[in-house]
């Protein structure tokens, strides 16, 4: 009983055609509808229901919803309850109203942020089958993503004016939902401002992340690989193409990844994330950052502040 | 609510010392105590309880029982009543009885093996803490073991006189434990007798596997490394300490995951084991490997009858 | 001045387009060439010579000749002075003899290969050319060879009526083409006989092999890998494709090298292998292995006897 | 014939207890040597020769010299003649003038580096030995540096003054020693200033490399590793250690090499280095990199310029 994982997102971009062929060609998502409008929908080979991530036409790039997709419908009557008792407004959704999905809830969090949770969802199946499969498809392409891994998203804080979304979040979802804080940054004079979090509800390290800034936002979404020589890989292939490069291969400190990141055409960071890291449990102490300590916590191996990476968001 | 993990395996060694020479410096594990009888408990370096892995001297190798984590009391009032329920025996263990745990449930399994369900065990906490850790830590010995990751264990089938322990215990923790099946083998001229299987209460391919046997006992004990490259230093190290290699590294196409074999002094096979593989869900697909394939299926690359793999346990 | 590099190999296979099959989609050989009669010609990615491979259809399987390029035809003129003044028949080919090639000489070996030796081969380009270039070409298949690496032959040994064709081919590798001597293999009662030899003329640890037999023949052609993740994708893609494998990932301790063996179509041993293993130079000491250390520097990992591996060659 | 390869540097440092802590700690190399003044001689493990870094404490950072090792002292005498034919001085070292070595040359470039041309220096010994070796010896420290792989020098260039030290360093190495010319970046309105060039000696893709800059100094000193894998490890133990990190790791364009920029505690650049990337050979066609692809050539990853990379050296 409970959330399962990060269902899907729903992305904002400028130009949907060169926005699918990013999210094909470079992360290698398989692309498995498209609505009239061209909305398209699309998955990671490893994942068995019909999508997880849909590109929609905009004005201005940025992340519409996420969705978590719980074991049960009991549940969404559990957390309907609990989240109105937690003072979260929850409005309900018909089934199909999410796309290819069942009877849905609507959550407005804290940070504003519109999020949903919904039991059931189209089934696709994995590239590799259900049968004697193969441990990888043939005929992918570009990074081959295996699945949607995590987003993070960013949340208000202004300690002076008594505004720390992230806080917020956190409770919600630790309250309401049942998730664990695998990691988190504290900051302020008195080291008590939680001012990041990285959240769990698998047993990996992280399934979603809230980040400090002036407004409301997507900070990334990421997407699986095996290991570190695929980050290489995958690194090279977005110097072939030619892909607005971020952070080249590093560690985190935060969370153990190798991670690179990188701009779709509209200029929503994605993240490739490789390795399990660590395994998540709840009763694993929560890991704590100082804010000395933070950019060393974000990027490993130099420790360097990287102004435009807390600061550039859509 | 539920079980979170392995928490520990109680294995038989013939010479205690040897035992400890090995799962210390060729596995990397961390010695934390020593009974007075020279019963020895080990961790891994990224667990935070207090031991995962118990040495105990004795005439005969194999595995004298091992136990899962569950989240609370309430957990193990639950799992006693469904135990029952489903016709197995349990006992209730006070605190300390199994070392260093709270009260526990000792279950014995379908399949005969002793099994333990606690909610406490004594903290001990990362090698590498909780206030800005590095990734890991200074001075590991040998694969450096991250942790125990999972156990498999041999069960008596012969369909014959209609005995399956393999599906019994499948049965048992699915019902009554919560467990996923993440794959499983057919056999037989239908194709309808579950000869094997994996299973997980976390979302990693599996925490416990349960193999087909003429009798009960241990196939192998397995300890996490990050990726590959891990696989490739971890045989060296073997190499370099003349330890008997039952498999060299190979791909399983069961789990995915990358592996070698090996035995500690006393005969007990271990494996590292390493990368995530898949995520596992409830929702997921059970995979299914048919009698044909089934060498493929745990040796992916050269999909070879290796009788010995498995015919020879403790 | 000197030798440069094995230039290319020409195997007998039993079904040419079978074989074509293997080398380009299970290797990742570039086509470049066919004869009139089918003859293949083929190229590593990373070549810049027009190929280093040749398939010919013959009723037995095994090695026509292999050929070394020299850095000019004064090399050729020295060498057939130095090869007759060794004892070893020579003869002249014309340009063209050798196919795209310039003048060459035959040489038969102390062993009874047949070896050519040229200075000069059609131009073709890596598939990344020489301006601003990838570090690897879109549109790869297979294991996505770089090149040929090396080859190894057997050599007749039969220390009772004195034939010791592997010290011949030393000798002769070494005091006329003047290759070193990375790595040798000592056995017999007073490990006095050089039962194999790992020679280079690059300074990487081999380019040439020679090992023991009842008989002259090929024992494997080997194609370089970047490194240990490529060793696995490799294997991966050989299960996929149902190739026979003959030896799955492993670290030889003669050379470090990582490798895969397996077998193409017609009974030639392959071999991928991957990583620079050590640097060679002419003042490296050889690096020698005793008759009960042979199986360990074979396959490090195990260190096992593996008969077919020795006695099974075309 | 010929030259071998680099043999020694002998680096300026400004403590030289820190600078030892940072060549066997971070590195991994090995000391073997004190003179009686404190100068320091390391050693990689996979070198033979007695040493390959000379540690020296100065008022300034830098390299005082460099050696590149010939086969024979008949070389040196062709060397002799040859440099002095080419307008390059040439004055000779008596045994032990370059510490145990034998007779040396001491060349003046025209870039105005010191280097040395020597046939014989002490012998040590790999640590793996000669005999039945492992792949890699027990007690390595940090990056575990195989050997000196190669060294990066800034030449003046100033095509106003009509002053290219970068052209002229290309030339004396090519026509005098030998090497080969593996890359180079063309610069200047005409695409005609060579501005950059990795040459070499081996069958690697450089032994030596040649910048542009205001100044003759030091860009880097290189040593090799593995793979891919032993970078991250590498910037792993730089992070622990709070080394200060020039560039994480990346893939160059040029040479395809994996690798990490860092500084050692007086500020010389170092670089660990993995791969093979490709092999060279004296008929590979040179590589050009081009004005505007030259960060793409540098930092493939990226492609970004990173302007103190090259005007920050010692």
């Amino acid at each position: 009983m409970g959330v399962m994982r990060l269902g899907h997102v729903r992305l904002r971009v400028l130009d949907l055609e060169a926005a699918l062929d990013h999210y094909t060609g470079v992360l290698g998502l398989l692309p498995v509808h498209r609505d009239p409008d061209g909305t398209a929908y699309l998955k990671g080979w490893d994942e068995w229901d019909f999508y997880s991530v849909i590109l929609v036409e905009a004005d201005e790039a940025g992340i519409d919803s996420f969705a978590f997709k719980v074991e049960s419908e009991a549940d969404l009557d559990r957390y309907r309850e609990a989240s109105l008792g937690h003072g979260v407004a929850v409005a309900e959704c018909e089934a199909g109203e999410v796309p290819f999905c069942g009877r849905a809830l609507a959550v407005t969090l804290p940070s504003g942020h519109l999020m949903h949770l919904y039991a059931e969802k189209r089934f696709h199946g994995k590239a590799t089958g259900n049968l004697n499969p193969d441990p990888w498809p043939d005929g992918l392409k570009g990074a081959g993503g295996h699945w949607l891994d995590h987003v993070m998203i960013m949340c208000e804080l202004d300690p002076a004016r008594g505004i720390n979304k992230v806080a917020e979040n956190v409770a919600y979802f630790r309250d309401v939902l049942g998730f664990g804080l695998g990691e988190q940054v504290v900051a302020g004079p008195d080291g008590d401002v939680q001012a990041a979090a990285w959240m769990f509800c698998t047993t990996t390290p992280h399934d979603i992340a809230f980040g400090a800034g002036p407004r409301a936002g997507l900070h990334h979404v990421s997407f699986f690989l095996d290991d570190w020589s695929d980050v290489l890989r995958t690194a090279d292939i977005l110097a072939k193409r030619k892909v607005k490069v971020d952070v080249t291969p590093q560690r985190h400190g935060i969370t153990r990844g190798s991670t690179t990141y990188f701009f779709d055409p509209s200029g929503n960071r994605n993240e490739t994330f490789a390795g399990l890291g660590y395994l998540t449990q709840k009763d694993m102490p929560t890991i704590t950052w100082t804010e000395e300590n933070l950019w060393r916590g974000i990027f490993y191996h130099s420790g360097d502040v990287v102004g435009d990476f807390l600061g550039v968001y859509t």
